[in-house]
This record gives C-alpha cells, sequence and structure tokens, in this order.
C-alpha cells in the first residue's frame, strides 16, 4: 500500500474554462480507519460534465465543491481496510470517493459492485450513473414509440451512445449528433445509430435536417446552446424533450446571438412541446428496472460501450477540461490504481 | 329576419399590432340553407387571443384565415332555418360560424348547448373552451397538490380566473397577476385568490416575489415576455408550466432584452422544470369531466366568473385590439343578435 494519499482540490473557482491553477494536487497522509469505518481504495474514478457545476457557487441543486476542498466524484474502489459490518476487505465498492486514492466511509455510501465478465469500470459508465441517466429520461420523459425519430447529442459519450441504442431497442429512428467525423463513424457504424451528422460542420443544421425527413420526436438533450437551436425548427408536434445536461453552455459566461426565450416558448405552445429538466437520482425508484434492462441488453449485444480510460489521477484535471471540450472518445475515466 | 349578412373579413395580414385596417366589414345576401344544411343566427362572438395567430400566415398548428376570408370564431347561435335532422329552428347551438350574422351548417359542427340558469355567453367562458382550457392544463400538466402556490397570469380573463379558483378548489395557495388595481382587486376580492399583483407596476418582479413566500410549484402561462421572466427566478425545483397562451408576444415581431434560451434551458435542468405547450383540443377526452367538475363548482359558487359584453359584430374589430392589449375585464363576448 502506498503511504500517502494524493487529492485534487478545488484551488479557485473557474471563470469560464476550467485552467490548471483551478486545481491542486495536495499529498497527505493515508487516513486510518476508526470503528465503524472501512478505508477505500480508488481504482477507477469517473469524470462528468456534471462536475463543472459542482466548482462553480452558482444556485444549483447541490451544494459546490468548497475551494480548497477535494473535488467530488463517483469511484469504484476496493476496501484497503475495514472496520464495517459487512464490509470486508478486497471487497470492489461504488462510492463517492472524489478525486483522491484513499477514502474512509462508514459504511452507507459504500455499495458493493458486480460487474460479471464487464471491466469494473463500466460501473461508471453504462451499467452506472450515465447508463442510468439515458434509460431513465428517454423512457420515463421521452417516451419514444416505435417509428418515432430521437435525435441525441453527445451520440459517442456514455449517455448519447446509450439513449441511442435504447431507442433503436425501441424500434425508433435514431440520429447521433457527435464532433468529429470519427465519432460520427463510430456512432453510424459501431452503435448502429441510422444516421450521424457532426456539429462542427459548416453545414450543420442543413445536414440534421437531411438526417430527420420525419422531423423529430424525442430530442435528447444533453449539450444546448447551438445545438438545440438546430434542432428547434425540426421538432414535430407533441415532441419531448428530457433535459439531462447542457455541456456547452457550462463554460459559457454570456451567450451573445441565441435565441430569446419568447421565441421557444412560442414553438412550445404552437407544437405542444414537452421540455423537461430532470437528474437521475430523481429516478431512483426505476434502479432495479435499469439493471434488469440495460444488463440484458448489454450481454446481448445490444447496448455497446465505448470508454476513454486515462492512467493517472494527476492527469484528472487536464482529463476533464478536455470532456467539456469534447475531447475524450467515450466514457471517460481515470484509472488510478489497480485491483490487488 | 335581417336581410343583410354582415360579415367582418381579414382585409390584410397585420404586422405587429392589428389595425382597423386589417379588418373590413362586408354586407352579402343571408345564405339559404339547401337540402342537409341548416342557418344559424348568431347570437355572441367570442373573442380570444388565439385569433391573433390565425392572422398570421406564420407556420401553427392550425391553418390561418385567408386574406379576404370571414374571421374565425366560436359562436353561439340559434337555428333559423333547418334542412338538417336533428337541428330544429330556435335550437341554441356552439358553432364556429365566424365573425358574421349567418352562416350554414351541415349540422357537423354545430352542438346543441344549454347554459341551464346561465347566460348562454358561459357557452363561450367559463362553460366553454376557456373554461376547460384552465380545467385541463392545469389538473392534467400542473397537477397542483394541496399547499403548493400557483401563479397565473390574465388572472381576470376567463382562463386565468378559472385556473385560479380551480386551485383554490384543490387546497392551493394561488397568486394572480393582472394589468390594473381594479383588475386585481377584483380578482382577490371577488374571485378568493390569495394574492394579486398588478404587472404594469414599476416594481412588478418585487412585489410578486414577496406574494410567493414559498416560491411557485405550477405556473399558468399565457401572457409570455417579461411577466414569464419574472417568474423564472421564482420557480420552485419540479415546477409545473403548462403554456397555454403567450397574448403579451401575439403582436411582437422581436424580442430586445430578452433573456436567452440557454438561461433557461439551465434552469430547467438545475430545477427539473416540466414546461408543456398544450391545445385544449389535445384534450377534448376530458370534455365530460370538465363539465361535470366545473359545472358543479360553478353551481356551488366556488367558481365565479366575468363578462365583458360589447354590443354589435361591427365593434369586434376594435374589441379584438383591446383584448390584445388587456383592455378587457372579463371574458370579452360580442352580443350580435337577441335570442327569438
Amino acid at each position: 500500500m502506498a503511504s500517502d494519499n494524493r487529492r485534487i482540490v478545488l484551488a479557485a473557482r473557474p471563470k469560464g474554462k476550467p485552467t490548471d491553477s483551478d486545481f491542486r494536487l495536495e499529498t497527505g497522509p493515508v487516513p486510518e480507519p476508526g470503528p465503524g469505518q472501512a478505508l477505500l481504495r480508488t481504482l477507477f474514478l469517473s469524470l462528468d460534465p456534471y462536475m463543472r457545476g459542482r466548482m462553480s457557487d452558482a444556485k444549483s441543486y447541490a451544494a459546490p465543491v468548497a475551494v480548497d476542498g477535494v473535488m467530488e466524484a463517483e469511484v469504484v474502489a476496493q476496501v484497503a481496510a475495514s472496520r464495517v459490518d459487512g464490509l470486508n476487505e478486497g471487497d470492489i465498492v461504488l462510492s463517492r470517493s472524489g478525486w483522491q486514492d484513499y477514502a474512509l466511509t462508514d459504511g452507507k455510501g459504500a455499495r458493493k459492485v458486480d460487474t460479471g465478465e464487464l471491466p469494473l469500470s463500466t460501473a461508471l459508465g453504462v451499467l452506472g450513473m450515465p447508463g442510468m441517466t439515458a434509460y431513465t429520461g428517454l423512457l420515463t420523459i421521452g417516451k419514444p414509440k416505435p417509428g418515432e425519430t430521437i435525435v441525441v447529442a453527445a451520440a459517442s459519450g456514455p449517455v448519447g451512445a446509450t439513449v441511442g441504442q435504447i431507442g433503436k431497442v425501441k424500434g425508433c429512428r435514431v440520429v447521433g449528433i457527435a464532433g468529429s467525423a470519427e465519432k460520427c463513424a463510430f456512432v453510424k457504424d459501431e452503435l448502429g445509430f441510422d444516421a450521424a451528422v457532426d456539429h462542427r460542420s459548416p453545414t450543420f443544421a442543413e445536414e440534421l435536417a437531411d438526417a430527420v425527413p420525419d422531423g423529430i420526436d424525442v430530442y435528447f438533450e444533453n449539450v444546448g446552446g447551438k445545438v438545440f437551436e438546430a434542432v428547434l425548427p425540426l421538432l414535430n408536434p407533441f415532441a419531448r424533450i428530457p433535459v439531462c445536461g447542457l455541456v456547452a453552455q457550462y463554460n459559457a459566461t454570456e451567450f451573445p446571438g441565441a435565441v430569446p426565450v419568447p421565441v421557444l416558448m412560442r414553438q412550445a405552445l404552437s407544437k405542444r412541446l414537452h421540455i423537461q429538466g430532470f437528474l437521475v437520482f430523481d429516478f431512483n425508484a426505476q434502479e432495479d428496472d435499469f439493471r434488469r434492462d440495460v444488463g440484458q441488453w448489454v450481454r446481448e449485444g445490444k447496448i455497446r460501450y465505448r470508454e476513454d480510460v486515462v492512467d493517472g489521477l494527476e492527469n484528472a484535471p487536464r482529463a476533464f477540461q478536455g470532456l467539456l471540450e469534447g475531447k475524450n472518445f467515450g466514457k471517460l475515466v481515470i484509472r488510478v490504481a489497480d485491483r490487488t
């Protein structure tokens, strides 16, 4: 066991894009578990767009990370020492340990995971929070019907990829939006979407329109900004828009040239749009259904996934900055340590 | 019976606010019913904000009125002559006859109405389309729970007044927004809302905030524009926003200074807002429930209503222009002729 605990803390609240100086790597002693505590050793650290929100102190659904506090994250960890009933050394758990090598738990926030024949990292991706986000948001708010057209942005990411593939399971036409020709090819050829459109293309709006000859019935929103503006005129009457994320907006401080709200509301009225924001933990009651269905679809090969694994806790800040710009390709995880 | 049929046609598509020159009064012969037709004589003509949309050829859920075509409207009419089985001279019906003294029907679009002890005009108001709009939008999308706070704009109008009073029946705190001190007093003192705020006040946003100490759980949207911007920061997590109308926007051609869509979407996400446009005829299946419930509440005095009756078909264009500026006070109807 290493004798040091490395942790990455929020050094400053970013203005716009996070930079290296907004993070700081600190080293301290590995904590000792007291009675009723266990020591968790991080194996895989999940990096997700929502973390940008936690770096800001704007009012939100969750408290922000404190300046000088450890960055928040869900991790796959191994129990290194335990004084908690039911947790044994060597157990693999999910925990919100944050961006650090080691963390203590009282056991309540540590849940044993078993990914079967799949890599442990999938507990942070297709079989974890991103997969459940896709499943619950698409089915509960999007309510896709066979033959309808679903559009999803960030389509090569863990949420978008799962949304689209569940859409195919449900008998829909599925169009993905992604940020490079390579990602578009992956979405179409590997994930089986019906079409994919590159939002960096100068003719993006026209290409998107061409890809949805029957309009859009479900737009799964996880980027916002200009992509949404291209989607808006293509929405069909009674279209549903689960609002899951807005990664293209997270670094923005203002929105020059954006469509004004009254124009959106006019569309909402005349087309009877259903726009609804959600967070995955609003749907915790669906977790068993998610595990059963998505677990089966993955085993059957109906849902495929791609991971972008970066080695080393110290590389998390740079990897996270890249995530907000779409530089990752697949679910971004940091491999912090190997299972013993 | 008069020998002439007066009708008001769309002379030109308005740019911004409709003006007198956008309408034209024409006079022609009263049509003769052929086999399978009945002649309807208009008694009351309903004027409603949605008609502004029909004057425009912007893409919408309904076809626009043609230039030189008779302005559309629902009316209460009396059968003046009938060659339709089941329709008899003297019957009172609802029909989309438009802005004219007489119209022919094949009987399919004419439905007999009985308002009991209430004036016939209520078939165009609290017991008609506006009342059903309020009932279906509030209960189906707004889903108010006892103790929650509902805010409704245009609160002295037929939709807003009914929304608020149904809210009181459902055990909610109800705050109305209206356009004058007199309207606010009516909403509070006559309709029994808990509070009313004048949107023309220079301190409107602050007054609205003061009136909703526990935030807003349901905002029934029928005005849009600046009122919505004042509501937005006051919405609670999981707030529902049935979008019924946007009368404050109908004459606008652009929206300088309006909040951009990305700001709204950020709110939608972090607060998990549910924004949904609807049209009353999406909920036709609820018509029996509406008639039963609202009919009962009106009889019990739990729902009160106010009408703004203007005499004379020739005054419809001016009355309609005033409606779009909030000059009416209560449900605006034109009394075209008396029942015989």
